[in-house]
């Protein structure tokens, strides 16, 4: 067994057994393995796949790379959300307390954002004094406790996919539904859960533009958790257009808690609900669909979702009032001219929430929580010359230089 | 212009121009580019394949990376063969003193055997004190002295081809017929010439096993010649047996000095007076692949090839004498059955060489040059049972035991 007959096997079209995958990416970890053996194997998987099987092999050496969350004394399901991203996506923030208010432990490590969609962390740090570095320890504390925390992965947590996705990134290797799938659910599992929701998103603000593309890649990820012994379900859901009204970070804390209270634009509890419901059965805590939505709307109305929230961002260092958090003062967008809108370029939309300073380019790059877009106009919404289209969330002179962009993704046929 | 983009087009699909591959190779020789993203690149080139015009980039980015030789003040034309390696293949040692009694310059650059062909040097290297590692100047005094040499390649010849090979043979990126076709080009193109013959052989002896595949890699080797202007022409070469009688070092060293003297196996007298006739044509040498031959045979009958031989190895510092050199003596290996040959398995053959001490399995390995087989029978032949096949030779106890592996590598049929 050498890496380079591996390597060619792979080249060659054939199966890779769990054996060689555990030895390919255990010597990757361990230096033994170099990075231009590791990058051949994937271009090679690039073109030639994995079947469910490998995958799911290639997921659990990853997995098995580092550390897991330790399940804690509580007897209660451990579920978990992960969404393949996707502009104003503020899903999670509604859903780990709503799950929680139904008997459910999450244990959500979540990311930042880099390029145009958003990510978890950088929008509950816009929340002052909010700790997203939360210790192991201090996670399962938590959620014995209150049942739901949001945090970042340590640094032990699936080292091979760290090491792996900066050589991807580099090396052209990132467009792979296998090593992408892999590289997904090896985060997800370490969270140690018994159910798992994937939110595949698909549209011009979402990594995968086509629902084709969408439906293999969430194929492949609910065949993989599920050869994981994981109850794994897919909803695919549009990106065509930001999920709610807001897309920013501190605008889209606001939105969320206006959700937790029953409030907020449907669509985005209509999400949250959906994704939930999944969870809820199964894990058998509810006997339908119907009686889930049922549970989970009277969660949000009742108060109870907000009040959890309240308290995972307080045991969380946050100081957050009823009030929410402030945000920059809007700048007006308007459409130039009458017709109906058939189109919005979620690209765009991204781009400019990172050139006012709420996004970020390169890893590491300090971000603007207050900055932001709030959407007036959707899809198929009739609009006159003149009429609002969107705010910009942020100081004047920012807002004014995104705002001829913003217009053009906007495509408005009379 | 990032090296991720460029893997990312030949990944897709799409040619590069010859910035970006001047880019990626010129980057990759100096560190600037990683063997991550050269080993996915060169996979991508395995599946995606480059045009000649992008191997004659490839190739001409190769050469450019180190020296290359100096052409003389002469004005004689200066030439070139490459092999892509089988067994028995002993035409450098004949071919490049008869070339150099026509008045044509052979600067020859050769290579070491690594798995089961052998190699140029480590047969000239038989030759009590011959040197194979004369400096550039050494090469220019020798070619207007004498009009031949051959040599190692020295450390400032296409150093990117060097650490481009190491990459490939651990990442299962060897066969592709782009990147083998610039590894190959960048070679012998360092060598300065007017004028190439590449000898593509086929068969159970060779690089490639079958005729199509020589036929793919000589249209590739011959177009990028051309394409970087240097008169190419190729001869496809039967191997699905050795070339000749004698397999080894020493044994192949006294073979090619009978065929100099124009007596030995007539085969290999043909494929040499092949190549050079080429060569003669293309340098305008001769009028017609005729007259060439006529030429040619009368500088081995007379004896001037031998003469040359003589002449190139004492200026090289070997110590030859008319007798030859010394081999091992042999041990018969006979047929177990009566029938027709209809295969000899070269693999075998060279595996048994390796294993008798003649070969090397890892760079660098030591090898005993006194060494070989001595084959008596031929694809077609008539063999009785208990009739000689071939001789191994080698000390009688290592012999024994390559002996029945060795009556494996027939195919005999009654």
């Amino acid at each position: 067994m050498t890496p380079a007959a591996i390597i060619s096997k792979k080249r060659d079209g054939g199966r890779l057994s769990k054996e060689e995958i555990i030895f390919f990416i255990d010597g990757f970890t361990q230096g033994k393995i170099s990075d231009g053996q590791m990058a051949a194997l994937s271009m090679a998987i690039f073109f030639q796949s994995m079947t469910d099987e490998e995958t799911a092999y290639f997921t659990e050496a990853m997995l098995r790379s580092g550390a897991t969350l330790q399940r804690t004394s509580s007897s209660l399901p451990r579920v978990g959300k992960h969404s393949t991203g996707g502009l104003g996506d503020k899903t999670s923030l509604v859903l780990a307390p709503l799950l929680a208010c139904c008997d459910l432990l999450i244990p959500k490590l979540s990311g930042r954002g880099l390029g145009i969609t958003g990510g978890t962390l950088d929008k509950l740090e816009s929340i002052p004094g909010y700790r997203t570095n939360l210790s192991e320890v201090e996670i399962s504390k938590q959620l014995d406790a209150i049942g739901c925390v949001i945090t970042g992965a340590t640094e032990s947590i699936v080292p091979a996919d760290r090491k792996l996705y900066e050589l991807r990134d580099v090396t052209g290797t990132v467009p792979s539904i296998p090593l992408i799938t892999s590289s997904i659910m090896s985060k997800k599992l370490a969270e140690s859960l018994d159910a798992l929701v994937l939110d595949v998103k698909y549209g011009s603000g979402a990594f995968m533009a086509t629902r084709e593309q969408a439906e293999k890649l969430a194929a492949s990820l609910v065949g993989t958790g599920r050869n994981m012994g994981v109850a794994t379900e897919a909803v695919l859901s549009d990106m065509n257009q930001p999920l709610g009204e807001m897309v920013g970070n501190a605008c889209e804390v606001n939105e969320a808690m206006a959700v937790l209270r029953g409030e907020g634009p449907s669509e985005v509890a209509d999400l949250v609900i959906e994704l939930c419901s999944r969870l809820l059965l199964m894990t058998k805590s509810v006997a339908s669909l119907g009686d889930a939505k049922k549970v989970l709307w009277g969660k949000l109305t009742g108060g109870f979702a907000y009040e959890k929230f309240l308290k995972m961002v307080a045991a969380q260092g946050g100081k957050l009032s009823d009030a929410g958090l402030e945000t920059a003062s809007p700048v007006t967008v308007t459409s130039l001219h009458s017709g109906r809108i058939i189109a919005i370029d979620g690209q765009k939309l991204g781009e400019a929430v990172i050139q006012l300073g709420g996004g970020r380019r390169f890893k590491g790059e300090k971000i603007d929580h207050s900055v932001g877009l709030k959407m007036h106009a959707r899809i198929d919404d009739q609009v006159l010359e003149g009429e609002t289209l969107l705010e910009v969330l942020a100081p004047a002179d920012r807002a004014n230089t995104v705002v001829p962009y913003l217009q053009t993704a906007f495509t408005i046929v009379s």
